[in-house]
């Protein structure tokens, strides 16, 4: 059976998220019903990251098997035609080895968290991104952000319903940038990690919010970090504002 | 009567555009309806454009006549309290002379307009750009935009229903750029004048994307120009890429 891989944007927005429930809209069950309706019978994709509800995509990966061989370029407009009017559209998509895995196979998953911070509510942009009223210190959020790099017990980042059988995990990355805008300023942050534990990266954004907005020094991190202990968590970010934006393979399937 | 001059950013999508029409959705109505929570009786406010259904803005500027004074910021804070949920914000506020005219002191307006090129379908700009599946040659689109630079008769480029008394603008500026992105490109259209036809942004972009498909020479423009003659136009753009976005005074009022 031909594997083909696929990469997938969506508006979290309308979703219960990535994974699959019945009668209720998944990312994951639109793209099935889509592929039903090219090949009949009932079809299982698996992704790279089974995002939450709410949360976003610009560079999901996913892969499905087919009985017959479809051009891949041709199985991308049919699947967003079927796909439509739901925010889901499949950017690029190419024919893959029978043992490559979207989930398997990724060696790091790459998040990209946004906040706005102004007093005026959001109008185009809402929904993608976090809003927050007061200015933010990123020197702050940095500081304590670097405490978090490395091998370490996210105990206190992972969500009570984490189904991974261990808490450690190695953060490559988390940077936090500030931009300038016409009436505020955006903050994002850049996450990467070969892999996460569940609501790990919304809880560092919570609690670096805290951080920045003054609540909690920038050490404060670091003490929650050593408590391994969820209560020691600040809040968990909304999804708004959280997009799943590469996966990196041992070689890039989509060239 | 003190009088107030409000910077406005909104989405089109849901409205019938700025201009008040009873018992149908508009920017206008949804302000001047928010003004009588916080002062009894009927408010009429003036806009520097009135945008079309689905037009955007993030800068566009109004004033409106108050009977009693009010600290600017939390005029600007209780208007936003109660035009939610409706995508409308007042992002700045402030006092200005009771001779000061939203419209009639306006020196120059400034739109922007995003086209978003590539195959899959917008998920998160959906409605926030104009969508198109091919790619555009800018070079040969600026070459075209160059010929409407400057004082001309834009009767082609004008609706049937403009209410202008006269065809003859000054353009300042039709620049246009594009960015690489991820998917595909974008193309930005940034058009500057005193003040516009009515259509007439929509016009010229509708008109420059034949151009940049190919469809028509760059000298196409200069002939439709010449031919002072609606029908000599190119298609008109959908509204969903263009946006209001700052308009100039003598003075910036809002500092």
């Amino acid at each position: 059976m031909p594997r083909y891989a696929l990469k997938v944007e969506y508006h979290g927005g309308p979703f219960v998220g990535w994974q699959r429930q019945s009668k209720l809209p998944s990312i994951q069950g639109s793209i099935e019903q889509a592929l039903s309706v090219l090949e009949a019978g009932d079809h299982t994709i698996v992704a790279a990251g089974r995002t939450d509800a709410g949360v976003h995509a610009v560079g999901q990966v996913a892969h499905c098997d087919l009985t017959t061989f479809w051009n891949p370029f041709r199985l991308s407009e049919a699947l967003n035609f079927h796909l439509k009017p739901r925010p889901i559209s499949i950017v690029s998509c190419v024919l893959v080895d029978d043992n490559w895995h979207a989930r398997f196979s990724a060696l790091e998953r790459q998040y990209e968290f946004r906040i706005l911070c102004r007093r005026a509510p959001l109008t185009h942009e809402s929904g993608l991104a976090w809003h927050i009223k007061h200015s933010l210190d990123v020197t702050a959020m940095q500081k304590g952000a670097d405490y978090l790099l490395g091998k370490h017990d996210f105990t206190t980042f992972r969500s009570s319903i984490c189904q991974a059988s261990s808490p450690v995990k190695t953060l490559d990355e988390l940077t936090v940038k500030e931009i300038a805008l016409r009436n505020g300023s955006e903050i994002r942050f850049i996450v990467r990690a070969r892999s996460f534990l569940h609501n790990q990266v919304r809880s560092f954004v919570g609690t670096l919010e805290r951080v920045g907005a003054g609540a909690w020094p920038p050490e404060g991190v670091l003490e929650a970090l050593s408590a391994k202990d969820r209560a020691a968590c600040g809040p968990v970010s909304p999804p708004d504002g959280l997009y799943l934006k590469s996966v990196k393979y041992p070689k890039e399937p989509f060239g």
